[in-house]
């Protein structure tokens, strides 16, 4: 579009005035004041953020974080100052014991197939496949070889388990780009990667390849946990990028393939690791506490910045900007980056697990854990009568993005605290269609997040936080 | 996030049982039939679509097309057949004069000053700026060197207006980050870009370079065209990246810094350019009109993917969902790439001038002109009885994402058809956070388009077109 604005002088018009019969028409001087808090909030944000600058220095200063790792330990440093310098009343590390799964090595596949085009040149042709193990997988330790059979899904597995035996089991199981929210693709499509390689060997598969949980247009390989069923033998497995997974499809469709996969996954013994922990005392109820997280872990495999960079430096920004504000909220808040979200979970189990221990007494916990995107709304898991409430709140956030609020929705870290206590919680539910593009792949990085939709997805968390801690819930 | 997904499939569920409860309680048949269509429309076009296909030949195939450039006549040889291939009714080109003005050369500057840290060294420093001519502007033929004054703004250029004299004016007016939509700080800032030049030029600058109208985190210049005011001198005038900006700011707050420029801009005579143009014909009123576009234009500095092959290859897109699930419209629907959008407007202008001397009832028109990003509403040129009518639809509209649906919006290029015939107006208003890291810059390329959310611009797009020709406006 070039200069033509008449449309959009009259928009900022619209704006001011909008703003005011908002204010006047929802009934209430405190809406009112709400309102304007909320403007200072964001402006605070979108003009002094830190997020960006911190997001850059996460992944690009320290990269790939996995529970066990060096980064790791050097994550929960930075964590510790970056807490600091955002002015946190007190932080500290939280101790917890994590798993430490190692990758072991560079993950390879290679194919070797007769070409329909080349069927008469021997030796056969090779390709050498872009995979990666999946996250807990245990490793083929030496190269094993085997040949491929595609499985459209788990019915087709049950058909076929009578020739699954000794092969490399390749689930082509498609994400469905009908589904308008890309998590739900996501849901549909991750058993294949968390059950499938146990179902396959439940009939004797000697490994899986997995067709990568994404509609990306690239090749890179998406890792993430598989869950391995101790009943059946932990055979390995690899996620492919969607290119090659396709013309595996089309090659087998002709032609016998035969896959040389050589992976070098194992468990270390656990070691420890460590929640971080801001705070900001309440004034009113310094005994009930509102969370803000995200997780500090991330896959080895990437700079881990929209999964979960962005939601820790989303944490650390509201902190610093309540701080900047000279916010006093009525009730404790605490501001979490939770280790070990994605092969484990021990730190989000800890933190609700001390929390009970102490007596605490938890009315809020809010995660950040979908990308550092625009935000678009909230997901809750509450009561009626809170959601009634939360409802109520819809058009303060609306002039920020994040006013698409409804039931279901929370954290993987925060889950544990509505187990333990019934806490209600929520989750920022920014817009989905990049996030598995990047999800677990090696173009997590620094440069796939937008600076303003960063900030903007802490400007949002920022003002729920405000009212729930304003009004209780 | 990891594997932990129990509130994810709870979503699901509820995505469903939602879809029912919408569908009785929104009291009817009709509502319940439409968003049954809705649904085969979008799954049409999220499994089929051509969009990005066409996105991608337009942009790496063709690139940057300006107005009068051969690139513009390859662009709609190429839209043409791509109307056909989408199953046009009938597609034609529409012949217009358009505006041929050329860059002329590579634009340069170089800045020369002392720099205090080396100052004692002979000869001063240079350091070369990324800048780019704006469109339309005069090139200066021969390298100008002049001294450079900052100026904040209009008000500081009226207070040094006696100092500018032979100077380079260097306006360093900032996008305004505390906006949420980026569309108003554009509008706010633009200003520097279109009469900059001429204000300065009132107090004898000798040239201009404006801060480019972003709040990008990279240092690339954006153009866009510059108005003239022919009762002054028509001087030189670039863009500048924001890191140069913030460097010569810097520096002139130290040290005398001059710069020498070389711009080559100029305008060739006129030549013909063409709209091209796609039909469905109507079923019941085949004389009533509604169009839908995009233009087919972009700056000469960049592939023009989000400005606005975006536009156009949805605009192709909503044709093909149609045509391909043999919907039949009572309407006769346009699908036109407007011609010239950027420096001139000349193709929007003849399409209506036309259509009004053909006697064409146009009842609606919708434009795509900003950007391929996830939509989030639309805004619209209507009169309230109107308007009230459309608001009726945003639960319709809501699953696809572009239910924000406010008063103020439509499209330079469909503004004359409101204009000459009072033609209600929508315009998509996809995500804006985004946009003007792209604008008139070079990195406004294929890359930076997202496949689903330029997908689900269409979605929407044809969901609101299939509503109004259902039922009138």
């Amino acid at each position: 579009m070039a200069e033509h604005f008449s449309f959009l002088s009259l928009s900022v018009k619209n704006f001011f005035s909008l703003l005011f019969i908002n204010a006047v028409s929802f009934a209430a001087y405190t809406q009112n004041e709400d309102s304007i808090f909320l403007r200072r909030l964001a402006d605070e944000i979108l003009v002094n953020s830190q997020a960006y600058k911190n997001l850059r220095e996460l992944t690009k200063g320290i990269g790939g974080r996995l529970a066990g790792s060096p980064q790791m330990v050097k994550s929960e440093l930075w964590g510790l100052a970056a807490m600091k310098r955002a002015n946190a009343e007190k932080a500290w590390l939280q101790p917890c014991m994590v798993p430490h799964w190692v990758r072991g090595g560079k993950d390879k596949a290679v194919a070797v197939y007769n070409s329909s085009k080349v069927m008469n040149k021997k030796p056969p042709v090779k390709k050498e496949l872009d995979v990666i193990a999946l996250g807990n997988s245990a490793g083929s330790m030496k190269p094993l070889t085997a040949n491929v059979i595609e499985i459209k899904d788990f019915d087709d597995l049950i058909k076929k388990r009578d020739v699954v035996k000794g092969r490399i089991v390749f689930y082509n199981y498609r994400f469905n780009s009908t589904f308008i929210k890309t998590f739900q693709a996501y849901g549909d499509a991750v058993r294949y990667r968390g059950q499938g390689p146990s179902h396959a060997a439940q009939y004797g598969a000697a490994a899986v390849i997995v067709r990568s949980m994404t509609h990306s247009t690239d090749n890179f390989p998406h890792t993430g946990s598989t869950n391995y069923n101790d009943s059946f033998a932990k055979i390995p497995a690899v996620a492919i990028g969607l290119r090659d997974a396709d013309w595996l499809s089309a090659e087998l469709s002709k032609n016998n393939v035969s896959v040389t996969m050589h992976t070098h996954g194992k468990f270390l013994p656990d070691t420890i690791g460590h929640n971080v922990i801001g705070e900001i005392k309440g004034s009113e109820f310094p005994n009930e506490f509102i969370t803000i997280g995200g997780h500090l872990d991330s896959w080895d495999n990437c700079e881990g910045a929209h999964d979960d960079g962005a939601g820790c430096v989303q944490t650390i920004e509201i902190m610093r900007a309540f701080k900047a504000l000279g916010y006093q909220p009525k009730r404790t808040m605490r501001f979490v980056l939770f280790a070990n979200e994605e092969n484990g979970l021990r730190g989000g189990n800890k933190y609700a697990e001390e929390a009970k221990a102490k007596g605490e007494k938890h009315i809020f916990a809010l995660e950040s854990d979908a990308g550092g995107f625009t935000p678009r709304g909230f997901g809750f898991t509450a009561t009626d009568i809170q959601f009634e409430k939360i409802l109520a709140w819809k058009s303060l956030l609306h002039p920020y993005g994040a006013s698409d609020l409804v039931q279901g929705g929370g954290g993987a870290d925060i889950g544990p605290l509505n187990r333990t206590q019934g806490t209600p919680l929520a989750g920022l539910q920014p817009d989905s269609q990049r996030y598995f593009d990047y999800h677990h792949a090696r173009n997590d990085t620094f440069e796939a997040v937008n600076k303003r939709e960063l900030e903007l997805g802490a400007v949002n968390m920022a003002a729920l936080v405000y009212l729930v801690d304003k009004y209780g819930l």
